[in-house]
Parts: C-alpha cells; sequence; structure tokens
C-alpha cells in the first residue's frame, strides 16, 4: 500500500482521533510518517499547530550498553510523575518493517498494560532522507497527541543515530565500566551531543576508572566554565533498577537549566534550521534524480562516459545554462 | 577581475596561442579555470576535443615526505625521455592566489630554464566546487597544451586532495621510514588509492620495517591476485636523486598494465561519471543558494526559526509542489 494512496481525508480522520488519545490511529500516522510521501506531508502540516510543548530526551550508546532496560526504566520514572509517556526507538540498521517489529514488543513488556505509554520503532530506509527526516515528524505527532515526554532512543551509535538523538533537548550518552568506553564515546563524536553521561551496569568492575575518564575528558573540554551546562556523570544499574531516579533528575534539572539561560530556544531554532535544510536537500535531491531519467539525459551520460561530450556541457543539458 | 568580465575572444586568442605552445597564456587560461564561471567553461569545451592523449601521473602523501622533491625528480626523468612536463601542485590549505605562489618559485628552480617543462600551483578555494571541479579541467587544459605528461602533486593529504589526486592515471603514495606511516596511509585512505608506494629517506633508519608493514598490508588487502596489480614498493632519496629511476620505471610498468587490462579505459570512464555528478551537484548548489536569497524564502525561513512555520510548508514555497 502506497501512502500516495491513502486518501487526504482518512488521514484527517485518523489525526481527530491520535489527539483524542486513541493508540491505533496514532501508530497509523506514524507508519506514514516512516513511509514518507504525500500522507507524511499531510501529517506534518496537521501536527505543526499542536506540536512544541513536549520535552524530547535522546538515549545513546554502544550497542549491548543496555538502552532499552534504561529507556523501560526512565519510562517508569515519567510515569511515576504522573506524566504519560513516548518512545521512539530509532534503528536505522533495520530493513522497513511498518512499526511492529520484536524489539517493540520486548520493550513493551514492563509497561504493555499502561495506556499512557506509547512505543513505537522507527526503522525506515530507502526514502528521500529516511529516519533523520521522519524523526523531527514523528517526535511532533507524538507530541500533538498529548505526549509531553518523547524519548528518543537509538539501537546503535552509527552517524544517522547521533544525528538524530543529539537533536534532542537533552541527549543521554549510555557507557559502560570498561578502559575503552570513554575513549570510544569521544570517537564516535558522542562527547559533542551528551547533556548527561550515564555509566550502566556500574556495578561492574572498572566503573570508577570509566567515571574518572570521563571527568578527565571534560576536564579537557572546558564545559562548566562561563555558566555552560557541565554534563554529570550517572551511575546506573538498570535492570535492578538503581541510579535511573537520579538520571532523571538530571535530566529535568538540564531541562530546567537551559531552558533558563535560553539554550533550549537556540536549540530548537538551530534544529528547525537544520531539518528544513535538510528537507530542501532530499527534495532538490529528488527532483534531480528525475530529471536523470528523462531519455536526454541518460543519452548526455552516455557520451560523457564514452568521453565524446564535456561534462559540463551534459550538465547544461540536464540543468540548463548556468 | 570577474573571469564573466573577460570577453569570450580573449578567451579563443589566449587558447589559440596555448595550443601553439605558448607559456604565458597557458598560465592565463589556468588561473581563468581556477577562478571558474563563463571563462572557465568555454575553455573547457574549448580543451576537450583537444585532451584525452595525455597521462596524469598522481603524488600524494604526508606533508614534509618529500613531494615536492620528488615531482621535481620525476620531471627530470620524464624530460630524460625527451617528453615535455607539466606539473599541477594542489593546495586547498592555501587561500586563491591567482597561481603565483612561493612554491613556484622554489619548485621551479631544477627546471626554471626548460621551456617545456611548465609548473603550476592551485590553490583556490571559495568557488563553487572548488579544486575537485578546476582539476580535471585543468589537466585537460595541459593535455590540449601539449603536455603527455601531468603531475598532480598534492601538499597534504586532505579529502580533496586524495579525491583529486586519486583520480589520476596512476597514483603514488609516498611515505618516509618510521613504523607510523604505513598505518597513517591506511588511516587516510591512501592505502586504497596507491598504485605505487614511494618510501621516500629511505636513507633514514627504519626503512626496511617501514617496506615490511607496507608488504604486510598489501598482504592483506589481496592486491596481486587474479590478474590484479600489486603496488610496488619502491624506495628513493629524492634530492640525491636515488631510486627515481626506479620510481618512473615502475610508473610506466603500470602504465602499461593498466592499458594492457583495459583498467585505464574503466577508470577514466568512472572519472568521467564522477566529474559529471560533481558538476550537477556544484550547480544545483548554486541554483538553491540563489532560491535562499529570494525575499519570499528569507521571510519563510524567519517564519520556520520562529517555529511559526512547518519546515515542510517551507521548503514547498522554496522549490515547489513536490
Amino acid at each position: 500500500m502506497s501512502s500516495r494512496s491513502t486518501d487526504a481525508s482518512v488521514i484527517e480522520e485518523l489525526f481527530t482521533a491520535a489527539l483524542a488519545g486513541e493508540r491505533r490511529p496514532l501508530a497509523r500516522l506514524l507508519s506514514h510518517i516512516e513511509r514518507g510521501g504525500a500522507a507524511a506531508q499531510q501529517i506534518g502540516k496537521l501536527a505543526f499547530p499542536h506540536a512544541g510543548s513536549g520535552y524530547t530526551v535522546g538515549i545513546t550508546g554502544a550497542p549491548g550498553a543496555g538502552k532499552s532496560t534504561l529507556t523501560s526504566a526512565l519510562v517508569s520514572q515519567v510515569r511515576s510523575d504522573g506524566l504519560p509517556a513516548a518512545v521512539l526507538a530509532i534503528d536505522p540498521s533495520s530493513p522497513y518493517t511498518g512499526g511492529a517489529i520484536l524489539g517493540d514488543r520486548v520493550r513493551m513488556q514492563d509497561h504493555a498494560l499502561d495506556p499512557e505509554v506509547f512505543i513505537r520503532s522507527m526503522a525506515t530506509r530507502g526514502h528521500l532522507g529516511g529516519l533523520a527526516l521522519a524523526a523531527p515528524a514523528a517526535v511532533r505527532m507524538l507530541e500533538a497527541a498529548g505526549r509531553p515526554w518523547v524519548l528518543l532512543e537509538t539501537v546503535g551509535v552509527g552517524q544517522v543515530e547521533v544525528e538524530i538523538v543529539g537533536a534532542a533537548d537533552t541527549t543521554v550518552v549510555v557507557v559502560n565500566p570498561g578502559w575503552g568506553d570513554a575513549v570510544q564515546a569521544n570517537k564516535a563524536g558522542l562527547m559533542e551531543i551528551a547533556d548527561i553521561f550515564v555509566i550502566n551496569k556500574s556495578d561492574r568492575a572498572g566503573a570508577e576508572n570509566t567515571k574518572s575518564d570521563l571527568e578527565h575528558m571534560l576536564d579537557l573540554s572546558g564545559l562548566g566554565h562561563d555558566g555552560r551546562w557541565r554534563p554529570p556523570i550517572v551511575s546506573t544499574v538498570a535492570h535492578v533498577p538503581s541510579g535511573v531516579d537520579t538520571m532523571w533528575a538530571a535530566i529535568k534539572e538540564h531541562r530546567t537549566f537551559i531552558t533558563d539561560n535560553g539554550d533550549l530556544e537556540q536549540r530548537r531554532i538551530d534544529r528547525a534550521d537544520e531539518e528544513l535544510e535538510r528537507i530542501v536537500r532530499a527534495r532538490i535531491d529528488a527532483q534531480v534524480r528525475a530529471r536523470r531519467d528523462t531519455p536526454e539525459f541518460v543519452a548526455a551520460h552516455a557520451e560523457v562516459l564514452a568521453r565524446r561530450l564535456d561534462p559540463w556541457e551534459a550538465a547544461e543539458q540536464l540543468l540548463g545554462p548556468d
């Protein structure tokens, strides 16, 4: 089923139902966003005026760091404050699944019976811009549907995942005890996006060393001076859970900090700018691809490959005079 | 002086003179190519039918490896075969200079009195696509002007430099004795583009270890099997010069090898394809930038930053409906 075949009025009905708190219509709308196309854009436009009041927490780290367990424990914290929660699990390595992947069911276990917890995986790829375009639109839809806290969890630390999660309001980087982890965090660019470090599985050997490694890196980074936030380092054992309340407190503290000093507003402005840039690029890519498929350009391309035609002239045939 | 202010008939006159072997007109044409714009495109079109008969050797490696001295010694080898030579020194780290940078004068010393040696630096940046677009056009102009051997020398091993030099017909990667160099070559992506390795300053300690490191990496790469070329490792002391004749022989051997097995033809087809792709991207970037400057889009952009307008709607205002 192509999203383009979905009637605009059907989308509107789903949207109204999702805003009234219904879960299945919300799930269907997120599937459309995941697929991209005209329905996704319609949903984006509908959701936009209702979005912006929520808060997004990104949770990233190497595979096996315990991010899912930590996210699940964090959902319990949000719920203990009496608020609804949504989890968006980002997995660019999985093929498109329409949303219902095994991971969801595993993640659901702790919160399966709680109607105020909405958990969803996004594994889109192949369509334009992929997850980097779909994720912010999905977050807005979740906000519009009355989820004041959206947790963006990544499966790994690939480029797309870091990009997406780094665009959250507060970003939590999860590492495990072990000498290499702090270094890895630095290498993968996680150091730059971390607002809070969590050493999960902190009951294992080496937790203290990992903490001092991270502190040392933070000292070198100069963060915490001149009124800037210094990422705290929280130790957790997610499956107990232990330390997750401290992590939740750190998230709320960071939220207050960046709300008060204006960083939150600036982050969101920068993010809107980046999103627009990304959308524009994706659409231009699509336009170029379309022009490339014309018989004229296919012929010109063959002439270039045969080195009978100057590539500059071929570009002119594709795009018109400069 | 903008290149656009140069009359098309002036370019034609310069081109005719350059084809007749005059050096100053050739230098002026290369300055126009460096600057980009309409004159550069005109030169590209004029040169294209006359180009393609030359052979390009890329010489790259870390700063201080002795590439300039090696290139100068290689020019002497080309000259001893009775052929004219051209050197294009690529330096993306320098600001645009119009071509006459200090490095040229230093490089010229050994060949300053030889009219059959043409040496030129390209340090353009700032204009669209920069050196990656200008370099292949400059090579074609040099070929058209009767230079059967063009040596592309880079100053460092930045991404642009590796990209440009990797598009040569034969690529020489220069390292120095010392344990880290072979590893560095691998990290910087040089391993992938090397057709010949040169250990320059091979009279220094550690030359044998560097050679066995490189041999080991080549063993792991599987090159040399199934009729594929295995990059030879040549030891040189460029300032003597010692070993440069062996390097020159290796270059000619590689040329024969890839000519005979069809790789040269395929490389050039791939390169034409990449160049077209790069030109198309650069021109589209320019078109988007132009549209971005319209008052309508500036206004829409401000609305997005104020989060009063959906970024998807703004993209539509910029680019039209999808």
